[in-house]
């Protein structure tokens, strides 16, 4: 069903072998996801970008739960269901409640729907809000 | 350069004046954001936003700067001028500092890339995500 | 500002203001558009756009306001800033009123966030709507 | 499949139930769609969302077949599945003909290849659109 | 699952058949995709997205496979899954080798990422790129 | 008019200045353009946007030119103003011809008028392309 093979570990090159272990090590896992069985099929592309989930997901300024919601934010607006559900399933895991993923939906929404009002009103920006 | 007048508070029906009395009480600010003043023109999408605001906006299970960032994040990936704008100017005002709007930019970043790649490749979503 | 020279009737080459002209004449008009003159760079793509608008813009089934209210509708939700303007103007040429203007913003605007929940849940489709 | 389960009526809260009833009530169904069921998570969001719609799709200075229209319109570019084919079949309930369907999808195929192009172009708004 | 019924070749009207003979002529095939069974509910669309599509993809001063990746880039940044497979095969047939598929996923990526970060950061358009 | 300042060689500090160096240096210019200037207040991004770019738009199974117009399709389609000047541009600088450019363009806004049809259509994907 997707564009291209999911590679497995087996059959993996020892350059995809390697960003496969770093995963599994890093997430504690027996097995990486989809995501990167696909991105697989241009290893450079696996690498860069695993390189690149390390460096902004880490926990920084904004904690790590609050970047799965950000992520999430994005992903719903993209209408991308992939990243939608893992990482719906990455912010439960990491402790959000269904408090907080009823208040993250409400907040995507209204800001959906506010967008488009600016968008169809040409709401020129105020002032205040440039400089 | 809207698509609509601005409605100004001297200028205001009674049903619009009294939103934005509220919404000058409730931000304690001395007049409204352009947003409002294009909504007046219809006052039933002028009510029902900000009473929407109000519920969906306020603190909750999420505090109010993680609501701004979420917001944020919807509003860069629609690329909707006004709204970044407008709620980074927020964000700034409950607290974001700049390391802060680094790494939300950083996400939303690598959200938008990882949702292109996972449509391009047309990931299937795993199982564990689907229980 | 644009990425193309805006093409003017008097440097246009026949091919293109035989365009134009057809445009002058149906929509009764002094110069065409900005739209038409950018699109002038590229003849074919200019009369391919033209006989579609003609054919697909034409009262049929549905009349020349609804299709330009559902035109308004998409190129809101695509933050088209030129295409909101000229068909909010067509909208009111063709006799939109102030409060369907502010009926039709209100309905994109919740469709969007409409749209947004529903993305968001990965709410499945009912049974109802397969069939 | 979606990322909450869905609130059935008989698991439902008072809270949720109430709003179900007058789903049931105004729709005159025997039960509500999954869009509600999966709202139901969040019982303010479901009631304001319910509270929006009725106010918003009733028939007003653009009656409801046309509202459905523009919703379709959204959906359909922003590519949401679930609300294409539930607003598809509410519109065929209100009265959309085949040949209405035919025009409002030329429509909106015409008008997001118009965005495109205005975006490529970066077509300049014509100074009569701004007075 | 659509939201029309698909058109075969058997059922379809005289100006239907004509357009499927023509695209089975063209493109060599023994039936034509769901695509077109599905736009030949409207006739006119059906004939003008087919004519477009010869003007359109044929090679000119770009080729068709550069197209054809044009194509993708367009599709998988809207998260059109229908498109994204059928595109994504035919430039498959058309050569395409696992490592420019490889690279266009790349660079989609890095574009819509490169998006929101412009888009987050309102980057004013350099004096150079604007004569 | 950005959401953050400008960060000018002088005031930059040495991490940023070595990356503005090696911009400089690569792309032979004098100045680093708006976007590195504004990516610059976080430099963490800046050095991996622009080692991201480096690996991404060099030539490799497909060639710099055929990467920018794939780039210009993803910011076209995603409406983003600065990216599709800098990267229009950039096509520019790499010998696209006016012709190109146009057929492009034409593309873009076919894949884009394609995908809304098929996403009002839900044409379910031909067996075809799913193996």
């Amino acid at each position: 069903m997707a564009t291209v093979s999911l590679i497995q570990y087996d059959e993996a090159s020892a350059e995809v072998r390697e960003v496969f272990d770093d995963i599994k090590r890093v997430r504690k896992v027996d097995d990486v996801t989809n995501f990167w069985k696909a991105l697989a099929n241009h290893p450079r592309t696996l690498k860069r970008t695993w390189e690149s989930a390390c460096e902004v997901m880490q926990p920084g300024a904004l904690d790590a739960l609050t970047k799965e919601l950000i992520y999430i934010a994005v992903s719903v607006t993209n209408g991308c269901d992939y990243c939608t559900h893992s990482h719906t399933a990455a912010a439960v895991a990491k402790g959000m409640t269904p408090a907080q993923h009823g208040e993250l939906l409400a907040v995507i929404g209204m800001a959906n729907e506010a967008n488009a009002l600016v968008n169809g009103l040409k709401v020129p920006v105020d002032e205040q809000f440039l400089k």
